[in-house]
């Protein structure tokens, strides 16, 4: 089924509190150098759920907790602490991540069960659960709506993060009356050395759809988002992607599921890409294509090879257009390849073509590398699999 | 069956022309921007050969010819380039490559035949192949013996090397009258943005050994050495590493396997390590060991990720005994493994015990990172698999 939306409007000034029935609020616990760093969203009427979680295996209590809340179905808070990870700590960190839990609950009049909770920061360092406890009581004393809490809340689950990252999304559709609106932020940096490398996503919905549903729109929209970015390659034991849906917008079925979905995927794109871009010294996104593969994966795992090659981005990062260094990256991705049916393509200009240099405009090229952003395209030639990856550039 | 290796001698000043029968000259054809850039080995008696070659499926005509000289079972001469890699040249390439073994063949009396080919540099550019015949012909008149070759031909082959990387063992064992002599040399940088990151070496001994004993020598100890250092995890179109037998020193039958691969091994590893600390800006060497895996297999890929992992370089290279980065590299390294057994050291410091901090003394585990080599051991606890990597830090 074709999306049949009839209306977007990304906003880059609204966030978490942007679709009708959630609240946020953001306080200063003290767990980082300076500004706020607790962050609590409300959903006082009760939120369906759905999460993605970090595969390592290593993982911090809130990880494994905010797995059983999602399963439980019903969200009515997010709290989140920046800088103590609470990971590594051993059991007091299970009863420090509980102890958050309820602390949050309480505070607005909800269950512990209900309650999500996030930590990022430091591993193995117990948490201060005062300055956590103090921070949550004054979040929860101040929630409301806005732009205005919606930047706060984002800047304070930053870490290494240079700038706060979030962005909204309102959509109609022939399928449903009115609009339906997404909300979103995120925290990640695209330098290749973060301190703290968790990435924390939450996209919030006014929309009425069952957890099973938001569940695939979710994984369908982090597979091609934050899943498509790649940074330094290192999975953190605290990374979740939460996805919470309101219920006070128009209801979501299978029917104007392929809308939504699209909705979801888009703003965990536009989210993504400001992790990728994030970072100290990163200065421009490379946007890597690979088109032509034999499947899919194919193209994914290419094109995700080409975005980690420190080659590749120093070779950006110089502003030179060296194509030898991507086939080089495209030969040893993995995925049966034919190396004499390659093109590479540098911005507008074809640099390589099956497998060996063309002659092509070097200023163009040149230029096309100075500016942001980078846009790497590759043809292999063998099928109809296609994916994008984006990362920095690479000093 | 254990190595009776009686005596090791290990040189630093000796490399490829130390085991008899084998002599070396360097001269400039100027690819590079400067210095010599033409290598010549020979043995005129002709040495039974071996070869490990790379897995990119963007494979220069270099790394074709050489791996069907070493099936013919004769190599008389080596002939290296180094500023043009001669790769993604397309049929022009595979000429060109002829073009290089004819010549050098005729230089040394053999047939193109018994000649290796390896170039190494920058990838798409028309190999100049009257500048390589001017090199090939004045350092095939000027072939001889001795340290002062065996450092001109070890710096003829660098690209982004900083340091040229040979060295020598002599090797007595209750297995054999006199002594095996081994010469080695190689070229590629541990830095995390080499310009032409092609890793080439080149094994000579003076041992009378079959072509089989010899692969299986080789091949166990590239695993254990070039294959275990990790720098930008980019494998070059151009890959090589050739191991010579020149058959004027002790036999090696079966009966001597073990001690003549204990020597090739410790060699390479030598040889590797050199890889792994040089680079522009590189100024230390990280070893990572990883013990206690279910199987080796796991040990080294646990062993890789670290090695590999950003967030751990970033953490030494900033003296940080951050043991969580660490972890967070087991934990999403892929081996299953018990986050609650993993026991970590930074040098002489057990910084994590059971998967959680316990008291060290930071000023102890400062001083390891401030020297060099830092030491990273991983204690598993769940079976016997062992592997170690190497890699450079990381600014």
């Amino acid at each position: 089924m074709l999306p049949l939306i009839t209306r977007w409007t990304v906003g880059q000034n609204e966030g978490v509190t942007f679709p009708h029935g959630f609240c946020a609020a953001a306080a200063r616990a003290g767990l980082k150098a300076q500004g706020d760093d607790v962050a609590l969203i409300c959903c006082a009427s009760g939120a369906a759920a759905a999460g993605v979680f970090t595969t390592n295996q290593v993982a911090a209590p809130c990880v494994e907790w905010t797995r059983r809340v999602i399963a439980g179905g019903t969200v009515r808070a997010v709290v989140v602490n920046a800088g103590n990870a609470n990971a590594c700590n051993g059991p007091a960190g299970v009863e420090d991540n509980l102890a958050m839990a309820r602390l949050a609950a309480e505070s607005v009049n909800a269950r512990p069960e209900e309650v999500c909770v996030a930590s990022t920061g430091v591993i193995g360092h117990p948490l201060q659960l005062d300055l956590v406890s103090r921070g949550i009581a004054v979040s929860a004393a101040s929630l409301g709506r806005g732009e205005e809490r919606d930047a706060a809340v984002a800047r304070a689950i930053m870490t290494t993060d240079t700038v706060p990252k979030y962005a909204a999304v309102e959509l109609e559709s022939d399928l449903w009356q009115g609009a339906v609106r997404l909300g979103g932020m995120c925290k990640g940096s695209g330098m290749i050395a973060p301190n703290m490398a968790t990435m924390l996503a939450y996209i919030t919905t006014d929309a009425a759809a069952p957890a099973d549903l938001l569940q695939r729109a979710l994984e369908r929209a982090v597979a091609v988002s934050f899943n498509s970015i790649t940074v330094d390659g290192d999975t953190s034991t605290n990374d979740m992607c939460l996805l919470l849906a309101g219920g006070n917008g128009p209801a979501i079925s299978d029917v104007e599921f392929e809308d939504f979905s699209e909705a979801v995927t888009r703003l965990c794109v536009t989210l993504a890409k400001k992790i990728a871009r994030d970072g100290e010294g990163a200065t421009k996104l490379i946007e890597v294509a690979v088109y032509g593969a034999a499947t899919e994966q194919d193209a994914r795992q290419i094109a995700r090879t080409i975005a980690e090659s420190p080659l590749v981005k120093t070779a950006i990062f110089g502003c030179d257009p060296n194509w030898g260094r991507i086939l080089m990256a495209v030969g040893r991705a993995g995925p049966k390849i034919d190396a004499n049916r390659v093109d590479v393509s540098i911005g507008p200009e074809r640099v390589c073509c099956a497998g060996a240099a063309v002659p092509f405009n070097r200023e163009t090229a040149h230029q096309h590398l100075r500016g942001d952003p980078v846009r790497i395209l590759v043809d292999l030639n063998l099928g109809c699999g296609a994916s994008t990856f984006w990362t920095c550039e690479y000093s």
